[in-house]
């Protein structure tokens, strides 16, 4: 990775991009709903900006019997309809239509490959060329695209290189991951292999590392001796949707705690990597993994909470519980909430609890992680410690991201008393920019071969190691109260309890707005 | 001091207050500008909002031959300018003065102080009751008004209590500082003696010291190993106006940095006090103040900058230099501009220059202090660490009172580029509530037997034994070059050099606009 200081800004106020080599992009599962609706228009704008090389190929695979110009007819209007009819660029889109081409397969035959093969060295004179593949299939389609893509010689770095996106789910437990990962290192070696979680690509969860490493002001005071503890919530107002079929194996704890959750953790308590590169950072993700043990199968009950949606209100309208939703059991007990309570035993974070909670359908759609400090040790303006707001620091990652700063300050008037405030920066409003979408951040990384923000195997490993436990510990005792929380409520009132046992509160979902707190009065007559 | 912690809020948004005890408020000089602009308007309100006891009264006394009569009616139109007509309230005004009460004398003579003492007594019912004298006065009335005082047994405290408030200056020097507190101290005893610099009153002022001790977030970084450097601006756009006789004796360094800036530094830099109280807090300050060691006479030069506004623009008007001012010597070498680095050498701030710059006509009209952090050790994001913009806390006094931050965040982009961003907090918006003005909050402090925001002797003396060795080394050593700075410009080229030498920067005063900054790219390809 090389360092440019002196990127000039375009005149859409975007910074001008550096090029990504020549290489065939090869898609499988081209006419599916990731395709459609992130990779494709993501691409074109990757093009549009100048990120990728002029002989840059699109190969679009997938079973359906179509030809290459239907291909491009099915992408324009995916295109179209992702950016919305007036954004889209007719003569951008055009020139980008170029670039894509069609490969009909049956992606379960590995024998086919060898035509996907011939395909491509017809298309790139001759050579195999520098190849990117990605994986926009169902699951279970993953293993027979990785046979025939060894069985064909198509992973073969000689030459050129060849990478391979894989999306989520990374398995479903410790030992299924296991397996997908001996799959692809069947074919691939791990340096080839990007293991892609969008939520990594996302702005404000890339800022959460410039926030505690780009700064000098925060870091010495992001540690057990000055923080109480931190809340990582990622909460939706949506229901499971049309899902019901794919969320009734998953749940929440697999859905959003694997990768998700945990990808927040690990950037909010790392230790400073020793460089912004892709194994650097990697390395000290998968060190705050590793640290915090795995929960015996008794603390599963007193360190973890799940629940499920019934019926209730969201913005007013009455929606069915999870067990009414299409493709559901209706006595399901898969879980649509999960709050958990994880601690990182090391000189940093000792004694800190780290607390996640994720649910669908609550009353509020909010990611965001909460830094509670510890109260000062000396009530100068209160009459008692306990009276004073503690300082938080909220970084918002969705909606209105950016980050804000609670803090005491005197209330205006001839008389000491002071009052919670807070100080905001809102990273829209600072940037006036667009903020690109993640999947255009990690197809450019693909593209150039930055795996910072991808998943490596070990590290899938260990967030496994710590959600293996606690489905097993489920499974052994079913839930009893399901559904436990009305649809947009705040969640389980287990969830509360969960952290009162240590003094501690949830930020409430449903007050996302700044309120002045008076906490304490001073200098009376 | 007690706490109140049940304060409730009254309709007009503002804390009820308590009420001071019932006394006689006795203003010397009453018929003079201080008492107009400012001290009649301040007891106008707290009166308003219920702050003074109802027996309480109001004596003016000066050498106008006037009746009560007429003083009630000079008031009230001096409340209704101050006010401004619109909101003066007739009703409310015409309850006030009630409270007025005006005695004619020569302040200069001792002997017309028994006939106040007797006016005193026929008012209060027969007794002297508790009192609070205000010097409303020019400096050479203080000595006289205290010898009247003490000879006519207006201090004495029993029964009730006699406090007087004094104005500054509290002498030119060290030594006619310390022959005013002796003569103060003939009269009354310390604890009776308030003396008053309006800059402690302001709410932003008061703030710093919450800001401080009422947050753990920024306390544990307040120190040498974090902070790289402090500035503290008061910067206004006015000349001297028609206070050209006194500036001329005075100049800036007696004028703005002694109190004013002293106080200010010793906010930013004192320890925290063991309580919020009086001699607790000015214990501390005056702690700060005697660890900075006098400059040398050979420093001086070195570690000081005086200037003196030439002719120039504000606002695209050309205005006079400071010698065609009226009452100003035409070879005037009176300093109009002071620039100075302290050092307080202890464990927190051993290392960290303070710098300290006040003018008459410069470019903008700033009141602030700037903290300077040091850079983060490890340029993750940049190639290196000096292409990172350092974090700076900026407690805003004037204008827009408030407190931001400035640190880097991601810059919106596919790739990895840091800028530098602001998080904001404004007063004003914060609390919509109408801040006091500092001489009410003052005012009811003395009522209220308060001296915390008021300087002790010590406090003074300490002060001008830093100020004393820059008064008499500049007066061995005439400036050359005044005029040295345009009217309208950032101050004189020397000032920058002062900091440069040390490789620091001042704010620069007429930007004081939110800007994005980037500062360091990565991740290109």
């Amino acid at each position: 990775m090389t360092i440019s200081i002196d990127a000039v800004a375009t005149k859409s106020g975007e910074s001008a991009l550096s090029q990504a080599e020549p290489c065939v992009i090869v898609i499988f599962g081209a006419t599916g709903d990731l395709t459609k609706r992130k990779l494709m228009p993501a691409l074109c704008h990757l093009a549009r900006q100048g990120a990728l090389a002029e002989a840059t190929l699109i190969i679009g695979v997938d079973r359906e019997p179509i030809g290459t110009e239907d291909f491009r007819a099915l992408m324009q209007s995916a295109v179209r309809e992702a950016k919305g009819a007036q954004s889209f660029d007719a003569d951008a889109w055009r020139q980008f239509a170029q670039k894509l081409d069609y490969f009909a397969c049956d992606l379960k035959e590995p024998g086919h490959y060898a035509g996907l093969a011939a395909r491509i060295q017809d298309l790139n004179g001759g050579a195999l060329g520098n190849r990117l593949y990605y994986c926009a299939t169902p699951p279970m389609l993953v293993a027979p695209i990785i046979d025939g893509i060894g069985q064909s010689g198509l992973a073969d770095e000689t030459p050129g290189w060849a990478r391979i996106i894989i999306e989520k789910p990374f398995g479903r437990d410790l030992t299924s991951a296991q397996a997908l990962s001996d799959t692809i290192a069947r074919v691939f070696l791990e340096h080839q292999v990007y293991r892609i979680d969008h939520y990594l690509g996302k702005e404000t969860v890339q800022n959460i590392l410039v926030f505690r490493f780009g700064n000098a002001l925060f870091e010495p005071v992001w540690n057990r001796n000055h923080i109480d503890y931190v809340e990582i919530t990622a909460a939706e107002t949506l229901g499971i949707g049309h899902r019901g079929g794919y969320y009734e194996e998953a749940g929440a704890l697999r859905d959003m705690v694997t990768n998700h959750l945990m990808q927040l953790l690990a950037l909010i308590a790392m230790e400073p990597p020793i460089a912004f590169d892709a194994d650097a950072v990697r390395d000290k993700k998968i060190q705050v993994w590793r640290t915090i043990k795995p929960m015996a199968a008794t603390e599963v009950a007193a360190k973890t909470v799940r629940g499920q949606y019934g019926t209730g209100r969201i913005e007013s309208n009455v929606v069915p519980g999870y067990r009414e939703e299409p493709s559901v059991a209706s006595d399901s007990n898969t879980e649509t909430y999960v709050a958990a309570e994880f601690r990182i035993e090391n000189w940093r974070w000792a004694g800190v609890p780290f607390y996640l909670r994720t649910g669908k359908r609550l009353a509020q759609g909010v990611t965001e992680l909460a830094v509670h400090f510890k109260r000062p040790p000396q009530p100068l303006f209160a009459d008692r410690t306990e009276l004073i707001e503690p300082n938080v620091i909220v970084l918002r990652i969705h909606p209105n991201e950016g980050i804000d700063i609670s803090f005491d300050a005197k209330q205006p008037g001839v008389e000491m008393r002071t009052a919670n405030v807070r100080m905001d920066f809102c990273y829209q409003q600072a940037f006036n920019m667009r903020i690109p979408e993640a999947y255009e951040t990690l197809l450019l990384d693909g593209l150039c071969g930055d795996a910072t923000l991808f998943t490596r195997r070990d590290g899938v490993e260990a967030q496994w190691r710590l959600i293996d436990p606690i489905l097993a510990a489920w499974r052994q005792q079913p839930p009893e109260s399901f559904p436990n929380y009305a649809a947009g409520s705040e969640g389980p009132k287990t969830a509360d309890e969960l952290l009162a046992r240590n003094g501690h509160q949830w930020r409430l979902l449903n007050t996302r707005v700044a309120s002045t707190h008076q906490t304490g009065a001073k200098k009376s007559l």
